[in-house]
């Protein structure tokens, strides 16, 4: 089943013409893989069948003269380095050679940014414009950006436009793209605490987000079963709450090195700490941390969330995330605050009795909010914005304006947008996107036909829904499994959180996916397949 | 959570302590890695407290004296060096030492092979005596099999016994075992089909067939989607059929290689060549071999099963399965049978006419039984037995005394054993073992607890089950994915094969299933984690 490409010079005009997608079988599915395919689809993309060829010896991608950016914008630099292996792979660079460069070579991409400070150095944030135009065509492309954040989406797009041809040559179409996201908020959550996750894995997988233009890793990086986070201020964290003190732990130089290579990707690193419950792993290295859970009138030995009603649990958090918030440059940091079990609180008589001081009855979740609204203010005096889960939200408490609640209970999710954004908070949603949920078949395409704005509410509430997360929980997945469970269903979100709404067709989205998890196979990226069929370039690992 | 090892010097004494199985929480699961753990779990098993300690520069895995294999069985010898660095990694043979060796230390195995004939090189076969007795004591441990097939088995448990002591220093307790498995036939499917395999991938799971005493690759080489196998007879099969003629086929030197990596594991390949349907990918290279489907009174230009009304498609097929019979060692070639859609042949007017002839009527499965007959007794004329799936003995073909049937319909699973069975065939269980079947959650669980003789039938009707296995269709699964997703849930598989009817305690199980899983880990297979917590040595590839 081969046929060609149709290029016609229309908006969203793409290959549509392989592959049966729902029978059982899908053919022979030949060279498909030469296509051009982009994934996330542009908003504004046209294109015409003349096509050009680029030539590893003569093609170079450099700074427009126009640009404020130059050679000492590393970030650029490494991004250049990065997309031309993409794109040739291992075919060495030449030397410049005097070899005469055809008419029909695409020489070079020029890459221009426009406003004065290119962000060079800077991390990209929620307000971060990640816009770009770029033009293909003879003698030269040009990318043109804002800044560096606009300029890797706009690499990443025209990398995605070379195909091999029949030969094997790359060649590019005349194209003209002008492109944005729909949300500024596009996440991945990983759970190294349920696992503990090799720094290659998580570096591996910010690869693939850049790949798929998302734009956040959400790092859900102690929970209950471990704390591999290495603490400068609380040493003993790790110490004695990570599974090995020195085999599984995030050391200081780890989590910069997490940092800088999400920085050159245009990806923010907003780690999670997760309070007051999820914090098992938190009690091996704090004493008194955690509340003593009672059996009748006697100390049981287990213990419960952090405990509420001491001095010293604030003070701990005051100059625990005095830390955190120095060595994590994003503005905001996740606090947590779900599924906090009430049964150890019930049992601990002088929980009680700070109960009945203060007036809370028998509603715990008072006691919760208590914690969280102190916990809040104390992380709002270090400067930073905070995200939480939506039970924070819902159990009442004040909240900072510019505070993120995630949606992640997948029952009644439509009303809690309406809530949340009711009460002007902004939103991101995860319900949808809990990719540890595996199932038989192809699910991405429940995860892709998702609509997040699909909830009762006014155009101010929809323009508060900033974006979403898939979520990959680490009860089931490690080193082993991580990369091919989490590629290529999380570039379903993708697609959904950075396209125009309209991009909704799932047999287009399909035949693009496809040649698009190719392309991670191909750039080393184990991409687990949709269907039936094949790759050109098979995956070299194991 | 952390519970020291209990020793006890009874049969089926292992370690049942630590972590908790079922609940959300499984707790700090320090060190576990060191304890012994057993898998698959040995028929007799007797333990005590004394430990010795393993040196790798003194340690050494010898021929006994006895034994009627000696260093030119390059089997043995492969697996004694195999053996050694699975159990000491990295670490080098010294130079023989004249390091004073300590009474607590074990300086050799020896492995003693009773039977004049070791059978070096030999091919394991359904009637493989497996069976072999360890006893590890000071100075020597011995291992004592009728033949080499027998030793794999006792190398693979001798060194599972072998664990790291806190100081990682190898140690084995003394220990004396008798085993044999309970199944001759425990089997693993892999599907080249649907996604062609890399060799390296098929030879990595073979590394794992192993050390599960695994000892079947049922090779589902070629299907609908593409026909990777190299023939020599029809070289254009594989050039036309093949997803790619080059990059994605099995040459007859690499056939050869995965028969010789099986072999010097004790593992049988049979390979499937499915007829008459699951055949599109043959139609591309043999004119005329599948039936052409009318639409009304004209050929659609589509094509159905192999053509059972002509005689070249029976001269052809006496051809190439002539090349298999010969290219294949085992005494078993699988010929599918499963699955025929009758629709085409109901297309066809020559069918049509045909069916007329032989007084068919309008049954069309005596068409297909009538080609499968002629089929079987091609292949019995190459003096090759054959294994089918359960439709052909459904549909009352006459079958070779030794044919083995294939159970896989999950519907009245146990009718179907009672009645091949009854009809005096040997057969093997895949129906509740299919793990392309993804499910969140430890699926593993209802893999362990099938009961494969758990059907009406007599004594001599339960020992013609001869065994099952664990099926990974390819629909969903390439190099990218395949071995985690087949590791440790085949695991399961192995275990319900090999031990005991007896051997049915889930939380047992699953405490020595996750440091099994390590194991394989440690020794370089990705298998996935059965839940939450850790390896001392953890993956390291990507």
């Amino acid at each position: 089943m081969y046929c060609l490409l149709k290029f016609a010079p229309l908006f969203l005009a793409v290959s549509v013409c392989h592959g049966w997608l729902f029978g059982d079988f899908v053919g022979k599915q030949k060279e498909l893989n030469g296509e051009i395919s982009l994934w996330p689809l542009p908003q504004k993309f046209q294109s015409s069948a003349v096509a050009f060829k680029l030539s590893p010896a003569s093609f170079q991608i450099v700074h427009a003269k126009e640009s404020s950016a130059g050679p000492s914008c590393s970030l650029l630099e490494n991004a250049f380095r990065r997309y031309f292996e993409y794109m040739f792979g291992d075919l060495k660079k030449h030397e410049k050679s005097r070899k005469k460069v055809f008419d029909s070579d695409l020489v070079e991409l020029k890459v221009w940014i426009t406003s004065t400070d290119p962000e060079c150095d800077g991390f990209p944030s929620l307000q971060t414009d990640e816009s770009y135009q770029l033009s293909v065509d003879e003698p030269s492309a040009v990318l043109k950006a804002a800044n560096v954040w606009g300029a890797l989406r706009g690499l990443e797009t025209f990398s995605q436009l070379v195909y091999e041809d029949y030969y094997g040559v790359n060649n590019i179409n005349k194209t003209d793209i002008s492109d944005f996201p729909r949300f500024a908020h596009r996440g991945i959550l990983l759970d190294s605490s349920r696992h503990f996750l090799p720094l290659k894995v998580i570096l591996a997988n910010l690869e693939a987000m850049a790949m798929n233009k998302f734009n956040v890793f959400h790092w859900h990086i102690v929970d209950d079963q471990s704390f591999p986070y290495m603490s400068r201020t609380f040493p003993e964290l790790s110490q004695k709450g990570a599974y090995h003190p020195f085999t599984h732990v995030y050391t200081p130089s780890d989590v910069k090195m997490v940092i800088e290579f999400a920085r050159m990707r245009g990806i923010r690193v907003i780690p999670e700490f997760d309070t007051p419950g999820h914090t098992q792993s938190w009690g091996y290295g704090i004493k008194d941390l955690l509340t003593p859970c009672f059996s009748g009138s006697t100390p049981s030995g287990t213990f419960g969330p952090v405990n509420p009603i001491l001095n010293s649990s604030y003070e701990f958090m005051a100059q625990f995330f005095k830390e955190i918030s120095m060595v994590f440059p994003d503005a905001y940091i996740h606090l947590g605050g779900d599924e906090v079990d009430f049964n150890c609180w019930k049992s601990n008589p002088d929980v009680q009795k700070f109960m009945k001081q203060q007036g809370f009855g028998t509603d715990y979740s008072k006691l919760e909010s208590f914690y969280i609204q102190r916990l809040l203010d104390i992380v709002a005096a270090t400067k930073k914005g905070y995200m939480v889960w939506q039970e924070v939200f819902d159990n009442g408490v004040k909240l900072k304006d510019d505070t993120v609640v995630e949606v992640w209970m997948g029952n009644k999710m439509e009303e809690e947008l309406q809530n949340v954004t009711g009460a002007g908070f902004t939103t991101i949603l995860s319900a949808p996107w809990y990719l540890d949920y595996i199932s038989y078949g192809q699910d991405w395409q429940r995860y892709y036909k998702v609509e997040p704005l699909n909830f009762p509410g006014t155009d101010a509430q929809k323009k508060l829904v900033i974006g979403g997360e898939a979520c990959l929980w680490g009860e089931y997945v490690d080193a082993t499994n991580l990369t091919p469970r989490l590629w290529p269903r999380a570039s379903a979100v993708a697609e959904r959180l950075w396209s125009d709404k309209s991009v909704t067709d799932i047999r287009n989205a399909y035949n693009r996916l496809v040649q698009h998890r190719c392309r991670m196979v191909k750039r080393g990226i184990p991409a687990e397949p949709l269907f039936v069929g094949h790759c050109r370039h098979e995956y070299k690992g194991l």
